[in-house]
C-alpha cells in the first residue's frame, strides 16, 4: 500500500488533519466543497473506502496473502496452518491464492495485491521466469514479501527454506548404504530453486560414493498422475532402477501405484525414499521412508518474518534468511534386505 | 456489492454518464469541482477504486471467495480444484478463506465480503449457530452464495451436497453384512448438517438389521489428533467394538494409528469404513474401505451454480439443490474373515 496516511493527505490538500477527519466522519461543520475535495483525493489516492472507518490511523487491512502452487499437498497445507497460527495471534486474517504453477496467475495475483488489499505477502513461487519486475513493484509500495520453500534467488527479500542440498545428499546416501546402485531421481520441475538444490545433493552423493551419474536416470515427471504413471512404467521396464529418490511427494505415490500394478516389490525389488510431509507415511504398505520438511515450523517462521517486516515500518524491508532442517526417516520402503 | 453502477451514480449526481466516465478517466475537459463531486460520491458509495478502471462497466471483481473449514483434508482440496477449474474457464480468480471451524471467523469473513471484494461466495459452513443474519445481508447486497457439503438448512440458497444419509446407511449395512455387531460411530461435530444425516443413516441401518442402538457407541472425537487417539484407546479397551464407522477421514487415520500402536488387527479384530477422499486409501496397510464423495464434481457443480447466479443479474438468486452420489468402495479394512 502506498504509505498514504491522514497526515500526508492533509499535506497534499493543504488542510489540517482534523479537517480531514471531520470530512471523513461527515461532520456538519465542514462545507460541502471541502468534503468533496477530501473524499475525491481519498478516492484517487486509493484509500480503501470500506476499511477506512476501522483502520483510519494505520491504513492496515489486517490481512495477509499466502500464495502457493497448490494445496493438495501436505507440505503446503501444514505450512499454511503454521502461518495461520501466527496470523491469528496477531489478529490477522489470511487469504490464500493458488497459482497451480502458472506463472501468469502469479503475476496477476501480485498485480492485484499492489493496491493494498493486504499488508504483506508470503509466497512459494510458481516458476523461474527471468523477469521479476512485478515483485520489485511491491517494494515501492512498501508491501513486505516473504518467500518460503520455493524462492527466486534474484529477489532480495526474506526467505524461509529447508536444507534441501544436505538432506538430498543424505537421502541418496541412505539408498546407497542400503544397497542401491541405479538410483532414479524423479522430478517435476528441474528449474525451481528447490529442484536444483535437491538434484545437486543427489548428484554429489553419487560422486562421493564413486557411482557415475547417468542422465537417463533423471526422470522428468508431470503434475498429472496418469502421465507420471506412464512415464514410470516405461522407466521401470527399460532401466530397471533399484532405487527411487522422489523429489516431490506425489511422485512417491505414483511409484507405489505403479509398483502395485506391476507387481514390483518394495523394498525387495526397488527401494524408495521421498520428500514428503504425508502424515500417514507410516501407515502405507510398506511404510514410506521420507525426507520430512518441518512444514509447520517453516510456515510459522515465514509468518514471523512477515510480521517483523510489517511492524518495522515503511522504510525498512526485512531480508532475513532462515534455513530449517528436514528430517530423514527411514522406514520399510528403503530397508536393506 | 451494492448494485451501484455508473448509471445510478449519474442519476444520483444529476450528471450524464459520459460526464461520470470522463471524471474517472481524468479528462481535461471536465472542471475540477465536477470531478471532485464525482470521485467523492464514488468514495462514499464504495466504488472499489483500484478495480474501477478495468471493470468500469460491470463493477465485477472477477474474484470469488471459497470459505472452507480446512484444507488439510482431501475432500476440500479436491473440491477447491473443481471450483478453480470452472473459475479459470470464466476468467475468475478464487480467494480461499479458512474458518478452522471457528464460527466467529466465518462471520468476520462474510462481513468483510459485504463490501464487494468478490462477486460471489462458495462456502462449506463452520458450525450450527442459530443466528445467520450475517448471511441474509449478502442477499441484500446481491452477492450470490452457494453452500457445499456442510450447509445451513435455514438459509434459502443454492446447495450442493452428497447423499449422506443413503451412503451412511449402506456403509453401516456393509459392516453388518461382513459380520460386525458392535459398530462404533466416530464423529467430530454431531450438530453439523452432515453429522446429523450420516448418523441417521447409521442408526436406521442398525434398526433395519435388528441391532439395538447404543448411545455409548457414539464416540465424540476431536479435530486434535492426539486427543482423538486417547479417546479411541479408551473406547477400544472398554467397549471392544468390532466395527468402526468413521464419519470423517481423519478419524480413520487416528483409528489406524491406535490399532498399529495397540496391536489390534484390521480387519481381523476390528473392521473399518470411513468417509474419505484420500487418493491413497488403496495404498494403506491394510487398504482402507471408503465412502468416497465426488469431491471434484461437487466443487464443479458448486462453481457452476455460483456463476449461474452471478450471470443471472441482481434480482434473481439461484436456489438449486444438487445432490451428488458417493461411492462405497470395500477394501481390505472391512473384509470378512
Amino acid at each position: 500500500m502506498d504509505s498514504i496516511n491522514i497526515k500526508k493527505l492533509a499535506k497534499e490538500l493543504n488542510l489540517s488533519t482534523s479537517t480531514i477527519s471531520r470530512a471523513f466522519r461527515g461532520s456538519s461543520d465542514i462545507n460541502k466543497a471541502t468534503k468533496e475535495r477530501v473524499l475525491s483525493a481519498a478516492y484517487e489516492l486509493n484509500y480503501e473506502p470500506n476499511h477506512y472507518a476501522s483502520n483510519l490511523r494505520e491504513q492496515k487491512s489486517n490481512t495477509i496473502a499466502v500464495i502457493v502452487p497448490e494445496i493438495a499437498n501436505n507440505f503446503f497445507s501444514q505450512a499454511i496452518n503454521g502461518i495461520e497460527r501466527v496470523a491469528r495471534e496477531k489478529g490477522y486474517h489470511i487469504l490464500i491464492y493458488l497459482t497451480y504453477d502458472d506463472f501468469e496467475k502469479e503475476i496477476s495475483f501480485i498485480n492485484n495485491l499492489h493496491s493494498g488489499r493486504v499488508d504483506g505477502i508470503i509466497m512459494s513461487v510458481s516458476g523461474e521466469a527471468n523477469n521479476h519486475d512485478y515483485l520489485n513493484k511491491l517494494k515501492k509500495k512498501k508491501i513486505p514479501l516473504v518467500f518460503f520453500d520455493r524462492v527466486y534467488e534474484d529477489i532480495d527479500t526474506a526467505k524461509v527454506t529447508s536444507n534441501d542440498y544436505e538432506s538430498s545428499f543424505s537421502a541418496t546416501e541412505h539408498l546407497i548404504n542400503n544397497g542401491c546402485k541405479n538410483i532414479a531421481y524423479l522430478v517435476v520441475n528441474k528449474s525451481h530453486s528447490i529442484g536444483k538444490m535437491r538434484m545437486r545433493g543427489y548428484t554429489d552423493a553419487l560422486a562421493a560414493h564413486q557411482i557415475s551419474y547417468r542422465d537417463d536416470l533423471i526422470i522428468d515427471c508431470s503434475n498429472d498422475l496418469e502421465q507420471t504413471q506412464e512415464i514410470l512404467k516405461q522407466v521401470f521396464n527399460d532401466l530397471k532402477p533399484d532405487g527411487i529418490f522422489a523429489s516431490v511427494e506425489r511422485l512417491a505415490i505414483a511409484t507405489y501405484q505403479v509398483c502395485q500394478d506391476q507387481n514390483i516389490r518394495i523394498p525387495e525389488d526397488i527401494k524408495i525414499i521421498s520428500f514428503s510431509s504425508l502424515e500417514i507415511a507410516a501407515l502405507l504398505n510398506p511404510s514410506l521412508s521420507t525426507i520430512t520438511q518441518p512444514a509447520l515450523e517453516m510456515g510459522i517462521e515465514a509468518a514471523k518474518l512477515l510480521f517483523k517486516a510489517i511492524n518495522s515500518g515503511d522504510e525498512q524491508m526485512v531480508t532475513d534468511q532462515v534455513v530449517c532442517k528436514s528430517q530423514i526417516i527411514g522406514r520399510k520402503s528403503s530397508a536393506s534386505k
